[in-house]
């Protein structure tokens, strides 16, 4: 990824040029709705702080499933799993009870063993978390792996998948 | 619903008979597809026990919706809420990371305040776990209150409500 | 057990009675201390529904490491857990954050492949939560397994174990 | 606090500059042991990701509790609750079934309206999973408000609280 690109890429100006053929292909993206539910709430009234990493943990496995590589397969085909590593959270704004959420989650870099995710949890197009993920993938013994070489073609291939954002 | 379909083929004596066109029309039953993640799975490699009642929480949920009543606008509108008062569940067979869960949701009876559903999880057609749930209506100050008379009405007229199970 | 024994023995009276002599040993019960966090409640103020349970396992989880038995240890010396086959329970009053509660829990029969037991969620000794939890002896293929003698052994003679309920 | 005790060993010189006597008393810090449970724990086998933030949760709850400042009493006397703005979060070694854990939370940075906070879960001290979290002073309306004085005296006073690591 050029190192002109903003690593926040929320605004749409910024997005717009990433997809231009000069910048080579559109990183990928994938986007999942959901909706929040009583056991996603706190007696705050609003969505509890962690299950953010919830929404985002199905976002990442949508995501693998979009591109054919659901994790029981990772895991029974190629031996492999991802593990969080790091994880920087930034809560904009509380959701709440039977809001209709979309998880957007774009592909910042692939490494030889992780992969570095951009994660954005919106309302009607409203911001509301903002996350900066990186996941390792690890054999069976936990220790680092390569990424296999089928799933690194996809995600270097894939573009934008699943629904749009609203 | 024709009557002759048994959206509950492991007890049909049972159900059968309540469905003839002397007893009223079909029930209110409603289907909601879901996604097993990580959050919903223990160290034993299934979902944790617990769990399978978020699952059937969200059925409720989205029960009501389908009829036009969320949680939001029975609070807002009818100054209402449901809170569970008993729950049995019989759990038939595990269910795994990644499975593609459907919970059925059945109203077996409507009181003046309660609700008494049967709700079943299945994977591909398989019963998984099977529960016989109650719930009141109640108040703001927590105190039993009347169904409402608009959501009543819903609820003895609906029939078979949102996708159906595979 | 002695068959006149009430299977629903909140009644203090009954308790004593069950701990004389003539009657045999007291029963194996335990009583496990906890707070109620945020995470634990939901958006109508109280601990939601599903949590009892987790509070539930949690208090058989630290009986039978009382007894010397954790599921490691189960799980390493003898290949065997346990998974929930069936649960009714009954919500009597609500938990609300910050509560201090205690779950007791009580065998009422120990079965070849199977320990039935009877759990109680408490606030300042009113009862809020009353469960009657039947679990499974399984080896690692998932089918039912004897209990194993050292912890029958165990189960047969504990007693009261744990710190007391207030 | 002895100032050559380091709770934080991994980084002595780092944290140790802050508790010289020049820089005045040693910073507010609580540790909070816990088990880990099924609930917690996923079909990996280890604690999920997001439950480590419950844990943090629980910590600065505690914090505040042995302040003498608990969340009901924070909004019954002083109408604020806390909020979490960010939250980064290191993820070292896997926790697993059963495992005993600390939670240590230390008060890094006391802001007009905001708490910022570092915390640690170790087991058996080797360090698992390092958190930096920022949580802002809200009111009831959500707005952010300043500490109230009575918090914040007890805050910049109170040094080490809780349970000892181990």
């Amino acid at each position: 990824m050029a190192s002109s690109v903003s690593p926040h890429p929320e605004e749409p100006t910024k997005w717009a040029s990433r997809r231009t053929p000069e910048r080579g292909p559109a990183p990928l993206s994938h986007s999942l709705p959901l909706r929040v539910y009583y056991e996603d709430t706190d007696a705050a009234g609003m969505v509890y702080h962690a299950n953010y990493l919830k929404f985002a943990e199905r976002g990442r496995s949508e995501m693998l499933r979009s591109l054919g590589f659901p994790h029981r397969k990772l895991a029974a085909e190629e031996g492999v799993g991802f593990a969080v590593r790091r994880c920087s959270i930034e809560y904009l704004a509380p959701a709440w009870l039977e809001d209709a959420l979309v998880v957007d989650t774009t592909l910042v870099e692939l490494g030889a063993a992780t992969l570095n995710l951009r994660q954005q949890i919106r309302r009607a197009g409203e911001l509301l978390a903002d996350l900066d993920v990186l996941v390792a993938c690890i054999g069976r013994d936990g220790r680092p792996r390569r990424v296999p070489g089928a799933l690194r073609a996809a995600l270097a291939s894939a573009g934008p998948l699943g629904p749009r954002a609203p």
